[in-house]
Protein backbone atom coordinates (compact mmCIF):
# COMPACT_ATOMS: atom_id res chain seq x y z
CA UNK A 1 0.00 0.00 0.00
CA UNK A 2 0.96 3.17 -0.57
CA UNK A 3 1.20 5.26 2.45
CA UNK A 4 1.23 9.01 1.11
CA UNK A 5 -1.65 7.96 -1.11
CA UNK A 6 -3.23 6.35 1.46
CA UNK A 7 -2.78 8.78 3.81
CA UNK A 8 -4.14 11.58 0.94
CA UNK A 9 -7.36 9.56 0.34
CA UNK A 10 -8.22 9.63 4.33
CA UNK A 11 -7.96 12.92 4.57
CA UNK A 12 -9.85 13.27 1.23
CA UNK A 13 -12.81 11.12 2.48
CA UNK A 14 -13.24 13.20 5.49
CA UNK A 15 -13.41 17.01 3.78
CA UNK A 16 -16.82 15.13 2.32
CA UNK A 17 -18.56 16.06 5.30
CA UNK A 18 -16.52 19.55 6.02
CA UNK A 19 -18.15 22.70 5.37
CA UNK A 20 -17.70 23.57 1.28
CA UNK A 21 -16.46 27.09 2.15
CA UNK A 22 -13.97 25.62 4.76
CA UNK A 23 -11.69 23.61 2.12
CA UNK A 24 -10.68 23.69 -1.45
CA UNK A 25 -11.64 19.91 -1.85
CA UNK A 26 -14.75 20.63 0.13
CA UNK A 27 -15.93 22.87 -2.55
CA UNK A 28 -15.13 21.05 -5.43
CA UNK A 29 -17.11 18.44 -4.21
CA UNK A 30 -19.65 20.98 -3.52
CA UNK A 31 -19.39 22.12 -7.28
CA UNK A 32 -19.62 17.88 -8.26
CA UNK A 33 -18.42 16.12 -10.80
CA UNK A 34 -17.68 18.24 -13.92
CA UNK A 35 -15.88 20.77 -11.79
CA UNK A 36 -13.39 18.04 -10.98
CA UNK A 37 -12.85 16.83 -14.15
CA UNK A 38 -12.00 19.88 -15.38
CA UNK A 39 -9.15 20.44 -12.81
CA UNK A 40 -7.87 17.06 -14.18
CA UNK A 41 -8.30 18.60 -17.93
CA UNK A 42 -6.48 21.41 -16.47
CA UNK A 43 -3.41 19.94 -14.96
CA UNK A 44 -2.81 17.27 -17.61
CA UNK A 45 -2.38 20.35 -19.61
CA UNK A 46 0.16 21.88 -16.63
CA UNK A 47 1.74 18.46 -17.14
CA UNK A 48 2.04 18.69 -20.81
CA UNK A 49 3.56 21.84 -20.85
CA UNK A 50 6.01 21.81 -17.85
CA UNK A 51 7.41 18.69 -19.33
CA UNK A 52 7.78 20.57 -22.71
CA UNK A 53 9.59 23.41 -20.58
CA UNK A 54 11.46 21.00 -18.19
CA UNK A 55 15.24 21.80 -18.71
CA UNK A 56 17.15 20.10 -15.68
CA UNK A 57 16.73 23.05 -13.41
CA UNK A 58 15.94 22.91 -10.07
CA UNK A 59 13.15 24.85 -10.94
CA UNK A 60 11.79 23.08 -13.70
CA UNK A 61 12.13 19.95 -12.30
CA UNK A 62 10.26 21.72 -8.81
CA UNK A 63 7.41 23.14 -11.57
CA UNK A 64 6.92 20.00 -13.24
CA UNK A 65 6.41 17.65 -10.33
CA UNK A 66 4.01 20.45 -8.91
CA UNK A 67 1.95 19.56 -11.87
CA UNK A 68 2.29 15.89 -11.48
CA UNK A 69 1.21 16.29 -7.95
CA UNK A 70 -1.65 18.48 -8.67
CA UNK A 71 -2.73 15.62 -11.59
CA UNK A 72 -2.28 12.70 -9.22
CA UNK A 73 -4.53 15.08 -6.78
CA UNK A 74 -7.39 15.83 -8.56
CA UNK A 75 -7.85 11.97 -10.17
CA UNK A 76 -8.27 11.28 -6.41
CA UNK A 77 -10.44 14.13 -5.57
CA UNK A 78 -12.55 12.23 -8.43
CA UNK A 79 -12.22 8.66 -7.16
CA UNK A 80 -12.74 9.70 -3.74
CA UNK A 81 -15.84 11.72 -4.73
CA UNK A 82 -17.36 8.57 -7.05
CA UNK A 83 -16.32 5.76 -4.35
CA UNK A 84 -13.30 4.43 -5.40
CA UNK A 85 -9.99 3.89 -3.58
CA UNK A 86 -6.94 3.94 -5.33
CA UNK A 87 -5.87 1.05 -3.91
CA UNK A 88 -7.80 -0.53 -6.82
CA UNK A 89 -5.82 1.61 -9.09
CA UNK A 90 -2.78 -0.10 -7.43
CA UNK A 91 -3.67 -3.25 -7.58
CA UNK A 92 -4.93 -2.81 -11.46
CA UNK A 93 -1.61 -1.78 -12.08
CA UNK A 94 0.40 -4.41 -10.24
CA UNK A 95 -1.54 -7.29 -11.79
CA UNK A 96 -0.88 -5.49 -15.43
CA UNK A 97 2.99 -5.43 -14.29
CA UNK A 98 2.84 -8.70 -12.77
CA UNK A 99 4.35 -7.13 -9.95
CA UNK A 100 3.91 -9.93 -7.59
CA UNK A 101 4.16 -10.81 -3.72
CA UNK A 102 4.40 -8.16 -0.99
CA UNK A 103 3.39 -5.11 -3.11
CA UNK A 104 0.78 -6.88 -5.09
CA UNK A 105 -0.73 -8.10 -1.38
CA UNK A 106 -0.23 -4.38 -0.20
CA UNK A 107 -2.24 -2.92 -2.61
CA UNK A 108 -5.04 -5.34 -2.05
CA UNK A 109 -4.97 -4.96 1.50
CA UNK A 110 -5.80 -1.35 1.04
CA UNK A 111 -8.52 -1.75 -1.06
CA UNK B 1 7.23 4.87 0.11
CA UNK B 2 4.83 3.58 -2.34
CA UNK B 3 5.56 -0.29 -3.02
CA UNK B 4 3.79 -0.47 -6.15
CA UNK B 5 4.50 2.65 -7.85
CA UNK B 6 8.28 2.05 -6.35
CA UNK B 7 7.92 -1.34 -8.21
CA UNK B 8 6.22 -0.23 -11.58
CA UNK B 9 9.26 2.60 -12.04
CA UNK B 10 11.52 0.00 -11.53
CA UNK B 11 10.23 -2.15 -14.22
CA UNK B 12 10.04 1.44 -16.26
CA UNK B 13 13.90 2.08 -15.99
CA UNK B 14 14.72 -1.36 -17.02
CA UNK B 15 12.69 -1.22 -19.94
CA UNK B 16 14.91 2.06 -20.98
CA UNK B 17 17.53 -0.68 -22.29
CA UNK B 18 15.25 -2.72 -23.77
CA UNK B 19 14.97 -3.30 -27.82
CA UNK B 20 12.05 -0.67 -28.83
CA UNK B 21 10.05 -3.15 -30.73
CA UNK B 22 10.10 -6.07 -27.68
CA UNK B 23 8.19 -3.86 -25.37
CA UNK B 24 5.63 -0.66 -25.50
CA UNK B 25 7.32 1.03 -23.27
CA UNK B 26 11.03 0.84 -24.74
CA UNK B 27 8.83 1.63 -28.28
CA UNK B 28 7.31 5.31 -26.40
CA UNK B 29 10.87 6.21 -25.19
CA UNK B 30 12.00 5.88 -28.69
CA UNK B 31 8.90 7.90 -30.04
CA UNK B 32 10.36 10.71 -27.24
CA UNK B 33 8.77 13.31 -25.42
CA UNK B 34 5.72 14.62 -27.54
CA UNK B 35 4.41 10.98 -27.70
CA UNK B 36 4.85 10.26 -24.34
CA UNK B 37 3.30 13.45 -23.27
CA UNK B 38 0.06 12.55 -25.97
CA UNK B 39 -0.62 9.64 -24.34
CA UNK B 40 -1.06 11.92 -21.17
CA UNK B 41 -3.44 14.03 -22.80
CA UNK B 42 -5.34 11.18 -24.53
CA UNK B 43 -5.39 9.15 -21.40
CA UNK B 44 -6.54 12.35 -19.20
CA UNK B 45 -9.93 12.66 -21.72
CA UNK B 46 -10.55 8.84 -21.38
CA UNK B 47 -10.30 9.18 -17.79
CA UNK B 48 -13.14 12.19 -17.68
CA UNK B 49 -15.04 10.05 -20.28
CA UNK B 50 -15.27 6.99 -18.14
CA UNK B 51 -15.83 9.32 -15.20
CA UNK B 52 -18.98 10.51 -17.31
CA UNK B 53 -20.32 7.31 -17.89
CA UNK B 54 -19.82 6.10 -14.77
CA UNK B 55 -22.84 4.63 -13.22
CA UNK B 56 -21.78 2.32 -10.43
CA UNK B 57 -21.86 -1.10 -11.97
CA UNK B 58 -19.34 -3.36 -11.76
CA UNK B 59 -18.36 -2.96 -15.50
CA UNK B 60 -18.21 1.04 -15.30
CA UNK B 61 -16.18 0.98 -12.15
CA UNK B 62 -13.83 -1.11 -14.13
CA UNK B 63 -13.27 0.59 -16.57
CA UNK B 64 -12.45 3.81 -14.87
CA UNK B 65 -10.13 2.56 -12.73
CA UNK B 66 -8.61 1.43 -15.79
CA UNK B 67 -8.31 4.36 -17.32
CA UNK B 68 -6.97 6.08 -13.79
CA UNK B 69 -4.53 3.55 -14.09
CA UNK B 70 -3.33 4.25 -17.48
CA UNK B 71 -2.85 7.98 -16.15
CA UNK B 72 -0.90 7.52 -13.58
CA UNK B 73 0.98 4.69 -15.67
CA UNK B 74 2.12 7.15 -18.59
CA UNK B 75 2.86 10.32 -15.98
CA UNK B 76 5.18 7.45 -14.37
CA UNK B 77 6.89 6.38 -17.98
CA UNK B 78 6.67 10.74 -18.52
CA UNK B 79 8.84 10.88 -15.31
CA UNK B 80 11.06 7.68 -15.53
CA UNK B 81 12.13 8.99 -19.14
CA UNK B 82 12.81 13.16 -18.03
CA UNK B 83 15.10 11.43 -14.40
CA UNK B 84 12.38 11.99 -11.67
CA UNK B 85 10.77 10.06 -9.17
CA UNK B 86 7.65 9.42 -7.92
CA UNK B 87 8.41 9.69 -4.94
CA UNK B 88 9.46 12.87 -5.18
CA UNK B 89 5.79 14.05 -6.28
CA UNK B 90 4.72 11.87 -3.44
CA UNK B 91 7.12 13.86 -1.21
CA UNK B 92 4.95 16.74 -2.54
CA UNK B 93 1.81 15.55 -1.52
CA UNK B 94 2.56 14.64 2.15
CA UNK B 95 4.09 18.12 2.33
CA UNK B 96 1.41 20.17 0.88
CA UNK B 97 -1.39 18.24 3.14
CA UNK B 98 0.86 17.96 6.07
CA UNK B 99 1.23 14.08 6.03
CA UNK B 100 3.85 13.39 8.70
CA UNK B 101 5.43 10.62 10.59
CA UNK B 102 6.00 7.27 8.77
CA UNK B 103 4.25 8.40 5.71
CA UNK B 104 5.93 11.28 4.74
CA UNK B 105 9.62 9.20 6.25
CA UNK B 106 8.58 6.53 3.78
CA UNK B 107 8.07 9.14 0.84
CA UNK B 108 11.31 10.79 1.43
CA UNK B 109 13.04 7.56 1.67
CA UNK B 110 12.00 6.60 -1.54
CA UNK B 111 13.23 9.67 -3.50
CA UNK C 1 -20.99 32.61 -43.80
CA UNK C 2 -17.53 30.88 -43.89
CA UNK C 3 -17.72 28.92 -47.30
CA UNK C 4 -14.92 26.15 -46.10
CA UNK C 5 -16.15 25.69 -43.05
CA UNK C 6 -20.06 25.39 -44.46
CA UNK C 7 -18.97 22.93 -47.57
CA UNK C 8 -17.00 21.18 -45.29
CA UNK C 9 -20.02 20.67 -42.79
CA UNK C 10 -22.10 19.84 -46.23
CA UNK C 11 -19.68 16.86 -46.83
CA UNK C 12 -19.64 15.61 -43.22
CA UNK C 13 -23.60 15.63 -43.15
CA UNK C 14 -23.18 13.27 -46.19
CA UNK C 15 -21.21 11.03 -44.86
CA UNK C 16 -23.80 10.18 -42.41
CA UNK C 17 -25.36 8.04 -45.24
CA UNK C 18 -21.54 6.37 -45.64
CA UNK C 19 -20.90 3.16 -45.27
CA UNK C 20 -18.64 2.65 -41.55
CA UNK C 21 -15.66 0.68 -43.76
CA UNK C 22 -15.64 3.33 -46.47
CA UNK C 23 -14.87 6.26 -44.56
CA UNK C 24 -13.08 7.77 -41.71
CA UNK C 25 -16.35 10.13 -40.94
CA UNK C 26 -18.52 7.83 -41.19
CA UNK C 27 -16.47 5.04 -38.99
CA UNK C 28 -15.87 7.70 -36.14
CA UNK C 29 -19.94 8.45 -36.49
CA UNK C 30 -20.22 4.31 -35.93
CA UNK C 31 -17.46 4.27 -33.33
CA UNK C 32 -20.41 7.01 -31.30
CA UNK C 33 -19.75 10.34 -29.21
CA UNK C 34 -16.94 8.93 -26.53
CA UNK C 35 -14.57 8.18 -29.90
CA UNK C 36 -15.11 11.28 -31.19
CA UNK C 37 -14.71 13.25 -28.25
CA UNK C 38 -11.57 11.32 -27.57
CA UNK C 39 -10.42 12.42 -31.04
CA UNK C 40 -10.96 16.36 -29.82
CA UNK C 41 -8.89 15.76 -26.16
CA UNK C 42 -6.37 14.06 -28.45
CA UNK C 43 -6.06 16.82 -31.02
CA UNK C 44 -6.03 19.57 -28.69
CA UNK C 45 -3.35 17.92 -26.82
CA UNK C 46 -1.57 18.02 -30.23
CA UNK C 47 -2.29 21.65 -30.75
CA UNK C 48 -0.39 22.39 -27.34
CA UNK C 49 2.99 20.33 -28.58
CA UNK C 50 2.45 21.94 -31.60
CA UNK C 51 2.62 25.02 -30.62
CA UNK C 52 5.71 24.91 -27.85
CA UNK C 53 7.35 23.38 -30.98
CA UNK C 54 6.63 26.42 -33.05
CA UNK C 55 10.19 27.77 -34.12
CA UNK C 56 8.54 29.94 -37.27
CA UNK C 57 10.53 27.19 -39.66
CA UNK C 58 7.91 26.58 -42.66
CA UNK C 59 7.87 22.63 -41.67
CA UNK C 60 6.58 23.71 -37.85
CA UNK C 61 4.37 26.24 -39.55
CA UNK C 62 2.37 24.03 -41.21
CA UNK C 63 2.48 21.12 -38.42
CA UNK C 64 0.55 23.58 -36.47
CA UNK C 65 -1.69 24.73 -39.18
CA UNK C 66 -2.48 20.69 -39.43
CA UNK C 67 -3.12 20.13 -36.10
CA UNK C 68 -5.76 23.14 -35.41
CA UNK C 69 -7.13 21.86 -39.01
CA UNK C 70 -7.57 18.40 -37.09
CA UNK C 71 -9.11 20.29 -34.04
CA UNK C 72 -11.70 22.07 -35.74
CA UNK C 73 -12.22 19.74 -38.02
CA UNK C 74 -13.66 17.12 -34.88
CA UNK C 75 -15.12 19.93 -33.59
CA UNK C 76 -17.67 19.87 -36.82
CA UNK C 77 -17.77 16.08 -36.93
CA UNK C 78 -19.34 16.43 -33.03
CA UNK C 79 -20.90 19.16 -33.85
CA UNK C 80 -22.44 17.54 -37.17
CA UNK C 81 -22.77 13.95 -34.85
CA UNK C 82 -25.08 15.88 -32.64
CA UNK C 83 -27.40 17.65 -34.90
CA UNK C 84 -25.74 21.43 -34.22
CA UNK C 85 -24.23 23.92 -36.91
CA UNK C 86 -21.06 25.48 -37.20
CA UNK C 87 -23.04 28.71 -38.08
CA UNK C 88 -24.48 28.75 -35.05
CA UNK C 89 -20.58 28.86 -33.47
CA UNK C 90 -20.33 31.77 -35.34
CA UNK C 91 -23.16 33.39 -34.94
CA UNK C 92 -21.93 33.01 -30.84
CA UNK C 93 -18.48 34.36 -31.37
CA UNK C 94 -19.97 37.45 -33.61
CA UNK C 95 -22.60 38.23 -30.92
CA UNK C 96 -19.69 38.45 -28.14
CA UNK C 97 -17.65 40.41 -30.09
CA UNK C 98 -19.73 43.14 -31.38
CA UNK C 99 -19.16 41.71 -34.97
CA UNK C 100 -22.08 43.31 -36.81
CA UNK C 101 -23.21 43.87 -40.34
CA UNK C 102 -22.57 41.57 -43.52
CA UNK C 103 -20.45 39.44 -41.35
CA UNK C 104 -23.80 38.73 -38.35
CA UNK C 105 -25.50 38.38 -40.96
CA UNK C 106 -23.82 35.92 -43.17
CA UNK C 107 -23.07 33.89 -40.05
CA UNK C 108 -26.81 33.64 -39.38
CA UNK C 109 -28.18 32.90 -42.67
CA UNK C 110 -25.75 30.17 -42.92
CA UNK C 111 -27.89 28.22 -39.80
CA UNK D 1 -13.10 33.63 -46.42
CA UNK D 2 -15.11 33.01 -43.73
CA UNK D 3 -16.09 36.32 -42.61
CA UNK D 4 -16.58 35.82 -39.37
CA UNK D 5 -13.51 34.45 -38.50
CA UNK D 6 -11.91 37.05 -40.15
CA UNK D 7 -13.16 39.82 -38.54
CA UNK D 8 -12.84 37.73 -35.26
CA UNK D 9 -9.40 37.95 -35.85
CA UNK D 10 -8.94 41.20 -37.15
CA UNK D 11 -10.03 42.17 -33.87
CA UNK D 12 -7.76 39.82 -32.20
CA UNK D 13 -4.79 41.45 -33.80
CA UNK D 14 -5.56 45.00 -33.12
CA UNK D 15 -6.05 43.81 -29.13
CA UNK D 16 -2.08 43.29 -29.69
CA UNK D 17 -1.33 46.96 -29.24
CA UNK D 18 -3.94 47.25 -26.45
CA UNK D 19 -2.77 47.43 -22.70
CA UNK D 20 -3.11 44.36 -21.00
CA UNK D 21 -5.18 45.20 -18.16
CA UNK D 22 -7.51 47.01 -20.85
CA UNK D 23 -8.82 43.88 -22.55
CA UNK D 24 -9.09 40.01 -21.89
CA UNK D 25 -7.15 39.21 -25.34
CA UNK D 26 -4.59 41.56 -24.27
CA UNK D 27 -4.16 39.94 -20.81
CA UNK D 28 -3.51 37.00 -22.25
CA UNK D 29 -1.39 37.84 -24.86
CA UNK D 30 0.48 39.25 -21.88
CA UNK D 31 0.41 36.68 -20.20
CA UNK D 32 2.12 34.37 -22.84
CA UNK D 33 2.06 30.96 -24.80
CA UNK D 34 1.50 28.82 -22.21
CA UNK D 35 -1.35 30.63 -20.77
CA UNK D 36 -2.80 30.56 -24.01
CA UNK D 37 -2.23 26.79 -24.81
CA UNK D 38 -3.67 25.96 -20.85
CA UNK D 39 -7.16 27.74 -22.20
CA UNK D 40 -7.24 25.61 -25.29
CA UNK D 41 -6.58 22.41 -22.56
CA UNK D 42 -9.32 23.79 -20.47
CA UNK D 43 -12.12 24.66 -22.98
CA UNK D 44 -11.32 20.96 -24.84
CA UNK D 45 -12.14 19.84 -21.67
CA UNK D 46 -15.43 21.78 -21.25
CA UNK D 47 -16.41 20.92 -24.72
CA UNK D 48 -15.92 17.56 -23.95
CA UNK D 49 -18.28 18.07 -20.85
CA UNK D 50 -20.66 20.15 -22.63
CA UNK D 51 -21.21 17.55 -25.67
CA UNK D 52 -21.56 14.41 -22.80
CA UNK D 53 -24.15 16.46 -21.16
CA UNK D 54 -26.05 17.36 -24.00
CA UNK D 55 -29.92 16.28 -24.33
CA UNK D 56 -31.35 18.77 -27.08
CA UNK D 57 -32.56 21.07 -24.44
CA UNK D 58 -32.27 24.41 -25.66
CA UNK D 59 -30.24 25.14 -22.41
CA UNK D 60 -27.78 22.30 -23.15
CA UNK D 61 -27.40 23.24 -26.90
CA UNK D 62 -26.83 26.63 -25.63
CA UNK D 63 -24.03 25.70 -23.54
CA UNK D 64 -22.48 23.69 -25.83
CA UNK D 65 -22.19 26.18 -28.57
CA UNK D 66 -20.88 28.50 -25.88
CA UNK D 67 -18.17 25.86 -25.45
CA UNK D 68 -17.23 24.86 -28.87
CA UNK D 69 -17.26 28.84 -29.61
CA UNK D 70 -14.31 29.40 -26.46
CA UNK D 71 -12.09 26.20 -27.97
CA UNK D 72 -12.25 28.51 -31.45
CA UNK D 73 -11.65 31.88 -30.05
CA UNK D 74 -8.41 30.73 -28.02
CA UNK D 75 -7.35 28.56 -31.14
CA UNK D 76 -7.37 31.94 -32.58
CA UNK D 77 -5.86 33.71 -30.13
CA UNK D 78 -2.59 31.54 -30.25
CA UNK D 79 -2.70 31.59 -33.89
CA UNK D 80 -2.18 35.50 -34.06
CA UNK D 81 -0.26 35.25 -30.85
CA UNK D 82 2.25 33.26 -33.19
CA UNK D 83 1.47 35.17 -36.45
CA UNK D 84 -0.39 32.19 -38.45
CA UNK D 85 -3.92 33.24 -40.17
CA UNK D 86 -7.00 31.01 -39.98
CA UNK D 87 -6.84 31.44 -43.47
CA UNK D 88 -4.06 29.01 -43.50
CA UNK D 89 -6.37 26.66 -41.57
CA UNK D 90 -9.76 27.18 -43.95
CA UNK D 91 -7.00 26.44 -47.09
CA UNK D 92 -5.76 23.12 -44.79
CA UNK D 93 -9.07 21.65 -44.77
CA UNK D 94 -10.24 22.51 -48.05
CA UNK D 95 -7.13 20.54 -49.82
CA UNK D 96 -7.98 18.03 -47.68
CA UNK D 97 -11.49 17.70 -48.02
CA UNK D 98 -11.51 18.70 -52.11
CA UNK D 99 -13.61 21.55 -51.54
CA UNK D 100 -12.99 23.75 -54.57
CA UNK D 101 -13.90 26.35 -56.74
CA UNK D 102 -15.20 29.24 -54.85
CA UNK D 103 -14.81 28.25 -51.09
CA UNK D 104 -11.19 27.54 -51.64
CA UNK D 105 -10.63 30.35 -53.38
CA UNK D 106 -11.92 32.75 -50.99
CA UNK D 107 -10.06 30.78 -48.30
CA UNK D 108 -6.66 31.40 -49.86
CA UNK D 109 -7.67 34.89 -50.62
CA UNK D 110 -8.03 35.17 -47.04
CA UNK D 111 -4.28 34.62 -45.98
Amino acid sequence: MDSVLAALQDTLEQRKSAEPDGSYVASLYAKGLNKILEKIGEEATEVILAAKDYDETRESRSALIGEIADLWFHSLVAMTHLGLSHAEVEAELARRFGISGLAEKAARSGA
